[in-house]
C-alpha cells in the first residue's frame, strides 16, 4: 500500500513552477498575476485567499488581493470583476465563493472573461474541458489526474467509480475519467439514489469519493489492489484536537488503506492539490497557453 | 416487449409545436423563425437540411435557407454567422456540417450566438448542460430523454450504461442521463478501451448505444428486462433494398428485442427525434425560454 502525499506532491509541484517563472522572467516574459476579491469576511474564505496569496508567492507570481465589505453590491462587484477583465496586467483571477445571498454566484461566474478564469467555473470553460478542448480544468479534479500521474496510476481502461455527483467535483471528474486524453477509464457515477453503490465500489479499480459523508467507504465495499482518492472533508467533534474538530474525508482510512494499492489521506492527500492547482492555471494563463 | 415508436412520437411533437406556435402568432406573438446556412452539396448535409425545411412548415415556423459554395472562405462564413446573430427577426439558426476543410467548424461553432445556438453545440451550452442551467440541449441526446419519458422509462436510480463517448452523443448523453433532473440514474460509460462492456451490459436497466458498429449488442450482452436505445445508423450493402443499402443500428434487434421491456428500432426510433428536438429548440428561443 503506498499513501499518495499530496502534500509533498504540491510543494514539488510549486517549486517547478517558480522554476519555470524564473527562467520566464529571466527571458524577459512577464511574471503572471493572480488577482483575488473577497467580499466579507467569512472565516474559512478569509483563509483560502490567504493561502492563496502565500502560493502565489512561492510560486514567484504576482498577487493582488481586493477586499470588499458584505455590503457590496451585485452591481458593483460586477464593475470590479469588469475591471479586472480589462486590466491588461492581470492574467487571471478569481472571486472568492461563497458570496453574500444577494448577489448571484452564477452571474457573477458569467461576467468573468473565460480567458482569466482561473477557476475553471465559466460555462465556456466547464463546455470546453466536456468537448476536450484546451480549457482551465477546476483545481480539485484537475488536482486528482495530477495525483494519479505523479503516482503512475494505470487508468485507462480500468473501472473508475466516482461517488457524487457535484458540479465542482463528480461531474468534472467523471468527464476526465471517461477522455482518451485524460483518464480513458470506464467510468461509473454513483450517488444517493444509486442501488448498487456497494457493488459498483467493489468492482472498482479506481475509487473517488466525492461525498461528504465521513467514514462511508467501508472495508467491505473495496476489492483488494484498488486506488482510493478520497475528496472529502468534513469537520467532525474532535476533543483531543485544539480546534476541537478534525477533518474527516469520506473513507474510512484504517480499515480501508490496508486493501489499497494507493490512497490518499485527509488532510494532506487532495486538499493541498487545489490551492497548487490554482497556481498551474495561473501560470498557464501568464503563458497564454489556452486562449490568446 | 414495447418498440418505442420514435417516427409516431416525433409526429406527435411536432403537431404539438404546430399548436402551440398558433396560439402564440394567434396572441400577437411571433413566429419563431429558423435559418440554416449550407456549405457545398453534400448529398446527406442536402437531405438533413431539407428535412429540416420541411419540419419547420409541419411545426408553422419560418425557415430561412442561406446556401454557399464549398469556396466561400472562413471569414465570409463568419462574417454570414455574424449577421445571423444580429438579425432580429431570426430565433434561431444552425450552420450544418461537416464543413469543407478549409473551415474551422470549432471556430464556426463558437462564432455562433449561444442564445440563438439551437444545436447546443456551443461550449457555453455544452458547460451549462454539464452544470444544469437552462439551455439548448443538442438534439440527439434530447430527443432520446424525450422518448424515455413519453414511454415512461423509469430511470431514476436504475443503471444506465452508454457504449460510446462522442461529444455528440455519448457524453452529453451521460452528463444528462446522471443529472438528478434529468435521467437521475447511476451512469457508467463504456468505450473501444473498456475491459468487461459486456458484463457492465449485463448487469444495465437501460443501455444507450451509440458506437457505430452494425449489431454489436448481441442477446448474450443484455439482461431480461432491459431498456435499449440504439443511436446507430452504419450504412450496410442490402441487395434487397433500392438503394443498395439499408441502416443498421449498434444492436442485433432481431435476437435482442425480445429479451427487452423497451428498444427503439432503426430505422424510426432515435432518429426521427433528433430533427423533432431541433424544431423544439426552435421554439424554445422564440419564446426566448432559456436567454433573454
Amino acid at each position: 500500500m503506498q499513501i499518495i502525499d499530496g502534500k509533498a506532491t504540491a510543494a514539488q509541484i510549486k517549486a517547478e513552477i517558480a522554476e519555470e517563472v524564473e527562467r520566464i522572467v529571466a527571458g524577459g516574459g512577464k511574471r503572471p498575476h493572480l488577482a483575488a476579491i473577497l467580499v466579507g469576511h467569512d472565516g474559512g474564505s478569509e483563509t483560502y485567499v490567504r493561502n492563496k496569496v502565500l502560493a502565489c508567492e512561492a510560486c514567484g507570481f504576482k498577487s493582488t488581493l481586493l477586499r470588499f465589505e458584505d455590503d457590496i453590491t451585485e452591481a458593483e462587484l460586477l464593475a470590479e470583476v469588469d475591471q479586472l477583465n480589462q486590466d491588461d496586467d492581470v492574467d487571471g483571477f478569481i472571486v472568492q465563493l461563497p458570496l453574500p445571498r444577494h448577489i448571484s454566484e452564477q452571474k457573477v461566474i458569467e461576467a468573468i472573461d473565460y480567458r482569466k478564469d482561473v477557476d475553471g467555473f465559466h460555462p465556456i470553460n466547464v463546455g470546453r474541458m466536456a468537448i476536450g478542448l484546451p480549457c482551465y480544468i477546476s483545481a480539485t479534479p484537475k488536482g486528482i489526474l495530477e495525483l494519479l500521474k505523479r503516482y503512475h496510476v494505470e487508468t485507462s481502461g480500468k473501472k473508475c467509480v466516482i461517488l457524487g455527483r457535484s458540479n465542482i467535483v463528480g461531474k468534472p471528474m467523471a468527464q476526465l475519467m471517461m477522455q482518451k486524453q485524460y483518464g480513458d477509464a470506464t467510468v461509473t457515477v454513483c450517488h444517493s439514489r444509486s442501488k448498487d453503490l456497494k457493488k459498483e465500489c467493489r468492482e472498482a479499480d479506481i475509487i473517488i469519493a466525492a461525498i461528504g459523508q465521513p467514514d462511508f467507504v467501508t472495508a467491505d465495499m473495496v476489492k483488494e489492489g484498488v486506488t482510493v482518492i478520497d475528496v472529502g472533508t468534513t469537520r467532525v467533534p474532535d476533543a483531543t484536537k485544539k480546534s476541537g474538530f478534525r477533518l474527516n474525508g469520506d473513507v474510512k482510512y484504517d480499515e480501508v488503506a490496508p486493501k489499497c494499492a494507493y490512497i490518499t489521506p485527509v488532510p494532506g492527500g487532495v486538499g493541498p492539490m487545489t490551492i497548487c492547482m490554482l497556481m498551474k492555471n495561473t501560470l498557464s494563463a501568464g503563458k497564454k497557453e489556452f486562449f490568446d
